[in-house]
């Protein structure tokens, strides 16, 4: 071979270099930045919004449940990969959050590309909030069904396109939580919006589970429509819970209907056992411990409040999520690197990963937040933001 | 509320009985049946091949890094979700594999999904194999690219594909291993075709990990692929390594792109820190006893010529996988029923669920089978057969 030529087969890929050069130049690229065991930064990025990932009872019903079940569940859940261990924690749920029913997956994502191909299809108008979670707009893509976006929060925009939909079915989709702000969908309205028009609502409470409602039994809950017939939630196991994978908790008909048809449950390997415990022992934490909830919002009340006093334009926090304003991109990133460079990590939202193309750091508060540590993320914060 | 009436909200989602009585008619039903911790089954159903899953070095494993590192990765891989035990795992994979570089996910499905819609898209062709598995499907219908399915091992129509494409770019997309028949690919044909056309080759090496090539590097390996500029594996942590979740491995370049860009990875919560350090002491395991992966092949063969010489029609094994013809769908069931009832699990396939309708029993041979254990199987297996 000519030392000097080009490399046999080179060619079909080389189009990623040009890529990441364009994504370069943009500003956008991206870079994995593992962290230590006993890093000391200041968590203020992750979703581990009770503080349970690091718990010792936690970590322990995980341990124990690896060397007791296996490190694995061996199979699909149809087939091998379904313990009793599985069915407690989808019992558990099911009786935390008021639903007849719940399904375990292995990830939030497969349980929400499960919930919305499953409940649609072609014959079915699905109706969405237009800052879904990129897992629901996948399972949209992926459904067949016939997509209408309306406006973030619009109630009225939904019942107009619930009202005008084309086919028999409709399933309005929405966050019960907006990642990047933190804000609230209307849940209460729009779950009248579809009763009216007979459409169904699936709501993702990622973000809710843990946090919201009575003692952390999420939005759907504290909006008073946990059981309701026509109304599908989707949780993660891996914010509030502190471990890995999803749920699906709703009428045990559609619990059936997933486990007989969504490809995301069927072809996938069912949830290790370790995170299935995890999963239960953080739920039964929270169960003892309701004020952990609590805590989450008051924490991030106060760092809210102690950063809009130092001056900073922040969001009203609704959830574990605390949003700052940052005047531009660059400035974003360079105050979000300054933050960790002083020993406190927050997330940077820049476009396009913002619907409104308004950069901002987005901090998570969690419940076991201790006020030095409350104290030290807004002294940094503010020491370190962009000068007007 | 007159209590004879219809239950408010009760309609939406009706439709979901009418369809489990049609699934029901036609024999469709699938049920969830939960595993005890103690269950004397034999298992020839699970894809725990090398039977790595309640290896107590991997349990010991799994169970210091849920208290080490915690019990989840608390968020995406880009923010909190990516720590030293994910890159540990990355490189090594990488390593053992050939391949530059590798990347982690949550489990196989999302992998699988990544790599498809991140290395296609519009302007691309996506060639297939027909039996394809469900999650490269719904990566190709995700991907917006062009997609041709092509007949099952048919190079000459692969290549035809790929010389005919109407786009710049192409990838031909197969599994290494076909899950229903455990039939392999021709990669070293198809490579060559991908190679004459400027194609990248995307292969799913879920079976053939731990199982196929030396020391079980997997399928790929074996066809003398690893480290090829346009070859791109994607592979499980929830089979041979007996842990959950999944990776993508390949060419640096290619890996930097999913980072960048592939919406499974990017907007899903990393891989628990337990699976991570499991599928790690699963592959260290492999790399000091690799007489397991031989184990895997020589016990699916003693299953296959034992069965075979009872009379019965069965797959040449080509990987752990061994199928057994059955005469129809219903006496299929019945079949692995009468196992079931008898102390062995192995599992059952039948339409729709199997490219060419014929229902069949599929065993998974696992390294660790005891002669008592092989004999007791061929025995139940060939005792419950249906009369011809």
């Amino acid at each position: 071979m000519n030392p000097d030529g080009p490399i046999p087969g080179e060619q079909a890929l080389s189009w990623l270099d040009a890529h990441a050069e364009d994504r370069k130049r943009a500003g956008l690229s991206r870079q994995l930045r593992p962290r230590r065991p006993d890093s000391d930064l200041l968590d203020l990025a992750g979703n581990d919004y009770l503080g349970l990932a690091r718990d010792k009872r936690v970590g322990g019903a995980a341990a124990a449940a690896a060397l007791r079940w296996g490190t694995g569940s061996t199979g699909s859940r149809l087939v091998t990969g379904s313990t009793e261990l599985h069915s407690e924690l989808e019992f558990e749920l099911a009786r935390f959050c008021g639903t007849q029913a719940a399904l375990v997956f292995s990830s939030g994502f497969t349980a929400n590309l499960a919930a919305v191909t499953a409940l649609t299809g072609k014959n079915c108008s699905i109706v969405t909030d237009a800052n879904i979670h990129a897992s629901l707009i996948d399972g949209c893509r992926l459904s067949h069904a016939q997509v209408a976006v309306v406006g973030h929060c619009d109630v009225a925009a939904a019942t107009r396109a619930l009202a005008t939909k084309q086919t028999e079915r409709a399933v309005y989709v929405t966050d019960s939580v907006f990642s990047v702000d933190g804000d609230l969908a209307p849940l209460a309205e729009l779950a009248g919006a579809c009763r009216e028009h007979g459409a169904a609502l699936l709501v993702d409470d990622a973000h809710g589970l843990g946090v919201l409602g009575e003692g952390g039994r999420g939005a759907v809950h504290a909006a008073g429509l946990a059981g309701a017939p026509d109304v599908v939630t989707t949780v993660t196991l891996s914010k509030a819970l502190g471990s890995q994978g999803g749920a699906v908790l709703g009428p045990r008909k559609v619990i059936r209907h997933l486990v007989e048809n969504a490809r995301s449950f069927i072809f996938d390997t069912g949830l290790a056992p370790g995170s299935a415990a995890a999963a239960l022992s953080a739920l039964t934490t929270l169960k003892d411990e309701p004020e952990r909830a609590e805590r989450v919002l008051t924490n991030a009340m106060t760092l809210a409040v102690r950063l809009r006093e130092a001056g900073l334009t922040v969001s009203d926090p609704a959830s574990a999520v605390v949003s700052v304003r940052a005047p531009s991109a660059d400035a974003a990133l360079r105050w979000s690197e300054d933050c960790r460079a002083a020993g406190v990590w927050v997330g940077c939202f820049r476009p396009p990963s913002v619907p409104d193309s308004v950069s901002r750091l987005r901090l998570t508060a969690r419940a076991d937040l201790t006020e030095p540590e409350l104290e030290r993320a807004v002294d940094v914060i503010t020491r370190t933001a962009p000068k007007p």
